[in-house]
């Protein structure tokens, strides 16, 4: 059971924006980044086929606080954390923290961010339906204990 | 007085992901296009520049909710309200509803959210200092009556 | 028979990096939008799914000339011209000039594209298996005269 | 002198678009990233500032040639070599290739692309100049002999 779990990323040219930082939309496909990392981490399908079916984890919300920008070439730690396992979506926190030049997180948190995502089957019609989190999912992902949040 | 603004847009080839929707984080995209046009409509800098300084509007928290997926082609309408006028902050929401051929917004809200921009100076330093609102700015834009989000 | 179309949009926020200017894979976007817009005015689609199987337009060649940037808020036309109809693949070509408050194109180019397109239909086995242009677009799209392409 | 490079990156849920690929305009994201850590290990700026200044690296031309898709999960080497070191530009070549488990490239290039960057000083009227390139490059980025480029 696996409740936690973090990548090193840095930002990029074109993550960037006009003032000069990482635009704030860049954090959600980061936060998305370290979530995919976790399910292979795990050996899950993020999003699977079957003939004419689709299993995948739309979001139905997401939010982040920012506290400090991120600029080009900043080495950050996104971290992981499951805050919820629900019948049908789970509940993941993260939490950005910049890092110094061994990659270790340095520092207060710069963004702290949530996402809620549903279990979903989509049919030949294109509807989307919400299902049971898979048990291969329930094995493996398990809530972090509320200790583990503290900044 | 302004205290609400909206586009429309179409989902782009870009915007979708494998699963075949807009991908959740360009929501965020669109909600900054029908900020950057509200500004544009009442003739007020989104950022600017004076030698050594910047001054922009970084966002402190940004949030959505996700009811329905946009899908390539769709046409939306981004309605901005401006919910809260702070001292140094705006709080802006924002619905999204899909639209008809003729451009008509139809139907339930699909997605909703909000964002709070902080107004800054960035120095040379780099270093970004909140600041009271601009008068440029108090003098067009006014929190809309609470009755003007009902969906 | 169409063999050109055009389209105007404003270089978003998002889009510019911390040179302050368009990033430069952006305009590879643009040319998509207006090649979208192309399809659709001719009730033609981009891309279509039977079941098991996908047909589209992935791109074999691309490639830009820049000569000016454009910047936040800047106006652009994206001119397009089919430049070949080959049995299998379309080539078409970009212009980029900036326009006027009223949205006239003003100036020189600043930039200048071209997108090869191969018409493919995918099987459930993932293979994308180049294929003849279906009649309904060569019923409708036609290679602009060189004269044209003049700047 | 470094003549050659090279990053491996996985494809991201973002990346990829409703035809089940990874979107064309992201190769051209990807070189970036290369050609950004390219000069990060010979500890040379991308981009600088300096009072009123930017000293940068604007494309002037790129192209990629598209062979076979990636997919999400997909991880490739991004290959650069340094094919040209003119007085004002640098040319960079660019090859694509799948990466085994272990990380290893294999089977032939998926994709090809180059990049055209100029050297220039932008002054505080926002006009962009060519300049020759610095010595603190010339002194670290060869060429790269042809016969590197054999695929």
């Amino acid at each position: 059971m696996l409740s936690e779990y973090s990548i090193r990323r840095s930002v990029e040219f074109v993550e960037t924006d006009m003032a000069g930082i990482m635009h704030f939309s860049n954090f959600f496909r980061w936060m998305e980044s370290c979530e995919t990392a976790f399910y292979r981490s795990l050996d899950l399908p993020q999003i699977s086929f079957v003939p004419g079916q689709i299993v995948g984890w739309p979001r139905v919300n997401v939010s982040c606080d920012y506290r400090a920008p991120l600029r080009f070439g900043d080495t950050a730690e996104v971290r992981l954390l499951v805050m919820e396992v629900r019948t049908r979506a789970l509940v993941l926190g993260f939490q950005f923290r910049r890092c110094d030049a061994q990659g270790v997180p340095q520092g207060p948190v710069v963004a702290q961010g949530e996402m809620t995502a549903v279990c979903v089957t989509g049919g030949p019609d294109g509807v989307m339906r919400a299902q049971p989190i898979p048990e291969a999912f329930r094995a493996k992902v398990a809530a972090a204990p509320a200790s583990a949040w503290a900044e």
